[in-house]
């Protein structure tokens, strides 16, 4: 069967282990072997793998009604579109459905467009928007539109002085670019481009001004919504009130299911009252009953509280380890990154292979980064403590034996 | 409940019937009313609504692994790679799974931009290839790139003279274009944009010539595939090579999952070894579950031999149809377009939305195209032939109501 993965496209680096089961925390291989999944499949069932409930939802609509023409409403997706709207901390009137994030955030950039008849798109360097299109081009990975990918400063401090230095960078955005902007992408936390988090005073103000001057501000809440940053939402943790809200990932736990929330004094800014979007999955009802389970889930099994205590446990874990190649841990919630640093006779790249592939064999499965020198960690919101303890256990017997 | 509608963006024009339930070529309100489903949710269910061999293969899935880290493969995307590769007509040997047809093109094109280090993309003006992106752009509903949006001879003859005056054309393309050109893009039928088809000779030399200098020619088969068009492929209707088959709607009969066959000698020539792409739902075991079961029920079932008989049953009756305001009936496999005209006293738009109510009204759902001045039918392959003779009657019915 191995052979056979000659067959996929090599979009990126594939590991030799085939995966066949998942539960909860956990994944399986081929051999029965169980690995404690610390991404999460790929960062996206912050309720754990195949949560018994989405699971019975998700049959249940299946018995019913799975996809239906775009010209119809089902009633389950009505309910999605009313739980998922009530679950955000602002207030916010219309929603829309598709499959991925990427595709969400390309549908609230072209409504961002649309509605300011603009074309440009400002983000913060670090960020990530999507995997094709304008969102792509407006990410850290992409050469492209460099001017309006901008520096930031990063703290985690009320008292901070960071405009002293930083002031002068909005007043250039305001004067140079804000009247060619459509919006300002922000992603609270950045995780694929490094894991960082910008100083919220500044981003505040930024926000403020381009809003007073029409600029729509979108929240890219792909990998930060539903509880991975610690709160709800990621741009909770600053003090702004974007137009546009944009999920994915966990908002299907596992389920190719994405959403863009905004409101309806924007939408009847759009240029075409009628702002055609044809996609033949859009407002399905499988994937609105699996948004409408999940969130329900977040509800009331208070997913986001009960983790705080586990991501405790994490963060004064991972505090305690003294390492000469781990030169920094930054945490946003169920967000870890590990910066590692070359030590005598080995590069980064070096001890970062070493040490997922230990893990691997250990039965941990941890996400990396080459390119950002970064062990990467998204665990489960619901991870349990037996599971916190084993990966304790084995992360510290294998950074014990990195030499 | 229908006063939630409002909070859907309006992305398309709605019906105010709530759909509830959905089974073979059938849908259920709210109210327990039954409409005969003639476009196949959104041109995506085959195989009908809900086909028993699907949905019992994909809660088995289910039970073990819906998604994973895209880091890992499972033996359920293995078979299905092997499982869709053995399905297309020529010979590919690299595939990968996406989740709709809109980001499959797009990656295609990107795939396509890079292998040849060229960005330009040439397309028949009347074809759709994508919601989004570069592919949008492509299609005929943009106003951009409208240069390479080139007209065509239309037939259906072997024996046609359609070159004589075409011939110029491709000389023109060759000598202008073809260097820039990254790829074609054939939608071997095009649906959305009228329900027409190139002349084969036209097609086939055009493509010949394009990939003599290295222009690649990706089928668009996000429609046309797995039976619609009367062949399991739409590019079969020609007589070309395809460097890339894109797949979408029909491969998951409702469930979200798309996919890009190509070659490895194409896949060696991109400029980066590792063509990276990250998408959470990549390669994902439920959705590819799901194409391999539906493929498996095309090969089993025997689905595109047997629907010969009512695609033959169903042009017979639109052929016997006499109405002044019927222009013209256009049709490929399982895909009908009845080209509206106006009569006295009312416009094509008037008569369109006519006939679609008053059907609804009896119970059957049709598709339309107020621009192309279409009413458009795409029902499921595994029609019935009460199905037939319900949809028959009502047809009549509703037209000889028309005054």
């Amino acid at each position: 069967m191995i052979k056979m993965t000659a067959l996929i496209l090599k979009t990126n680096d594939f590991e030799s282990i085939l995966i066949t089961k998942a539960q909860d925390s956990w994944v399986w291989d081929t051999d029965g072997k169980k690995y404690l999944d610390c991404v999460s499949g790929t960062w996206t069932c912050n309720l754990g793998h195949k949560h018994s409930k989405v699971l019975q939802d998700m049959k249940k609509q299946m018995d019913d009604i799975i996809h239906r023409c775009m010209r119809f409403h089902t009633p389950t997706t009505l309910k999605a579109a009313e739980q998922v709207l009530n679950f955000l901390p602002n207030k916010y009137d219309k929603i829309t459905f598709l499959n991925s994030g990427s595709e969400a955030m390309e549908f609230a950039i072209s409504f961002a467009r649309n509605v300011r008849d603009k074309t440009k798109i400002l983000s913060l360097k670090d960020s990530y928007l999507g995997a094709f299109g304008v969102a792509k081009e407006s990410s850290y990975t992409s050469t492209k539109a460099s001017k309006l990918k901008i520096p930031y400063p990063e703290c985690d401090s009320a008292n901070c002085n960071c405009l002293d230095d930083f002031d002068t960078l909005i007043d250039h955005i305001m004067e140079n670019y804000s009247s060619e902007l459509a919006c300002f992408v922000l992603e609270p936390i950045m995780v694929s481009g490094g894991i960082h988090k910008a100083c919220n005073k500044f981003i505040s103000k930024l926000c403020r001004q381009l809003q007073n001057v029409g600029v729509l501000v979108i929240a890219n809440e792909v990998t930060t919504g539903f509880g991975r940053s610690g709160l709800r939402f990621g741009h909770q943790h600053f003090d702004i009130n974007p137009d546009i809200v944009v999920m994915g990932k966990a908002l299907g736990n596992g389920y190719p299911v994405s959403a863009i929330a905004t409101r309806s004094a924007l939408e009847s800014k759009l240029s075409h009252s009628n702002y055609y979007y044809a996609q033949s999955h859009q407002l399905d009802p499988l994937g609105t009953a699996v948004a409408n389970s999940v969130v329900g889930v977040f509800k009331d099994e208070q997913i986001i509280e009960k983790s705080q205590d586990k991501i405790k446990q994490f963060n004064t874990f991972f505090k305690s380890l003294s390492y000469p190649f781990i030169k920094e841990v930054r945490s946003y919630g169920m967000i870890f990154g590990i910066q590692i640093q070359p030590v005598e006779g080995k590069t980064c790249k070096e001890l970062i292979l070493e040490i997922k592939d230990a893990l691997l064999e250990e039965g941990v499965l941890i996400g990396i980064s080459l390119g950002k020198e970064l062990l990467r960690l998204l665990p489960s919101l619901t991870i349990t403590d037996d599971d916190l303890e084993f990966f304790k256990k084995k992360f510290v017997k294998v950074l014990d034996k990195v030499e």
